[in-house]
């Protein structure tokens, strides 16, 4: 972060038409987003969505309530305008990009193999850093993957211990068997690879997906181009605390944007020290939460450069 | 509530190209505005945020930070557009309405007489009436007013129970010295009214203010006008609370927007049953917190309104 920034952030922050810290954490996001923008006035009028698709080969297993091909589907959706994201895009006046990374070749079952090859994370990890450009205000992070809640409970169980029970969860929605044997994956996953899992990025190559592993590429990447990143539920935390194993201030210059629904994810942020900015019940991923987010990052942004001074506006300070 | 519209909008979300209860509280919001313009589609696209201010004898006895003259200044920054509520007005699209209730003639001192004559409570609520018009998609309620946050707090330690010290919190920013007095000014408010206190209508003569007494009548008036309505932090939250003490029906058309971080707030909101929207450490009034939630109101009436259905989009739904 920029401590140039943040201190004219709070600086202007103290001098601000309302008592101190009343704004409460929209205090924090004004003075977080100029930290990592590396500017003042920190900017949020266009965040830019991100959406990374990808299939699993877990989802022959019956971990979802609903078949793989609806993540191919819900891409076609995207891309018309009618899902979820996209109304609440147009909300907050975000653009959305969507990526397709190779639906046609889903991830190897990771109950008995790498999910993905050496190759194969490489690749969706330099994908995911492209999709970052220099300019956007606030990057909102999401995925679409069928199974990929699965993989990302996997993930969370090889980088903070404990078993699939602990960390597996309704995702789509589905019933009690459906749950026991996402468990049992999770399990037969954990014991099948063993000890190479100490390795973060194995955990990333090996329990991960394609939209997965793009998405830390891409956490990675706003960090260098100096944009502050909303992590939305908890597929895309997951992806996040990867790099957070790696080194915990990794994702200081990300924000959960949301306490997902999905049981795992409280457990999740807590392992990784964040306080999500809503909470909501929601569990839709495709970056929704994010996106909702960054509405609330706008009218940080917005009532921090807005506002009048005491001085401007002629108003008392606090008797001394 | 109009259950037809209700069922309409519950009808709709479940056609919509996600799993059951993805999208959360969002889904509740979107029925719960239909619920209650009696219409569907549900309508948000322009919120109005109304402004109640007025001042207080009580603010004589060093309960605020702040002289009593701030009232009258913030009312001067909300008209010159400097405050936080323009900045987060402008963020939304929500027009910016503001009253100054007599701010010449303060009420009096609650602890040796009621607050506000007959006359005068008949006069502020009647007037918090006539703020609400018919066509507003959803009203967003607020007060500015030094030193009611003791009389919010002497209004529900009268109609919920306990002492000063279980209500009264650090308001602007009060240090401990100025905390004890606010407890023993309640204290003593509650000795003096004694009995009459039984009755909710007198708890907002006898303790409350100009500004409270008219969002209990804009309150009122919404409801009649098919107007939902979010209640900002606890000092309008307690003006609110005479309306439930009387019929705890009262506020169905009413969301508390956001959890304050003055910590009575936590307890009044406890005791009318509600589940404030955002949870984000703000206490300032002045709308704030309703002006940011009217944002997730409008996100939640976007992805109801322009989702596409499981059938225009060609999505597969649960697997059998």
């Amino acid at each position: 972060p920029d401590d140039e920034a943040a201190e004219r952030a709070r600086a202007r922050d103290a001098e601000l038409t309302k008592p101190a810290g009343a704004l409460g954490r929209l205090e924090e996001l004004a003075v977080w987003v100029a930290a990592w923008q590396a500017a003042h006035p920190p900017r949020a009028a266009r965040p830019l969505a991100c959406v990374f698709a990808g299939n699993h080969g877990i989802a022959a297993r019956g971990v979802s309530a609903y078949p793989a091909s609806v993540t191919e589907q819900m891409v076609a959706n995207f891309v018309e305008g009618g899902a979820a994201v996209n109304q609440l895009c147009r909300n907050v006046g975000a653009g959305l990009s969507v990526y397709e990374m190779g639906l046609e070749t889903p991830t190897a079952d990771f109950t008995t193999a790498p999910a993905l090859t050496d190759t194969e994370v490489l690749r969706a990890i330099a994908f995911g850093m492209r999709a970052v450009e220099p300019g956007i205000d606030i990057l909102c992070l999401g995925e679409m993957g069928i199974g990929n809640t699965t993989a990302a409970a996997a993930m969370a169980a090889a980088l903070f211990g404990g078993t699939g029970t602990d960390w597996a969860g309704p995702g789509t929605g589905v019933d009690a068997d459906g749950l026991a044997t996402k468990a049992a994956v999770i399990d037969q996953a954990l014991a099948f690879h063993g000890a190479a899992l100490a390795d973060p990025l194995e955990v990333l190559r090996r329990l991960g997906g394609h939209e997965l592993a793009a998405i830390a590429g891409a956490v990675m990447a706003a960090r260098m181009l100096r944009v502050p990143v909303l992590l939305d539920g908890f597929a895309c935390t997951a992806a996040a605390a990867v790099l957070w194993k790696v080194d915990p201030a990794a994702l200081d210059h990300c924000k959960v944007a949301h306490m997902s629904r999905e049981p795992g994810h409280r457990r999740l942020v807590g392992a990784i020290g964040q306080r999500p900015l809503l909470d909501l019940d929601m569990a839709l991923g495709e970056a929704s939460g994010a996106v909702l987010a960054s509405g609330l990052v706008q009218a940080a942004v917005s009532a921090h450069n807005g506002m009048a001074t005491f001085a401007e506006a002629g108003v008392s300070t606090r008797e001394a």
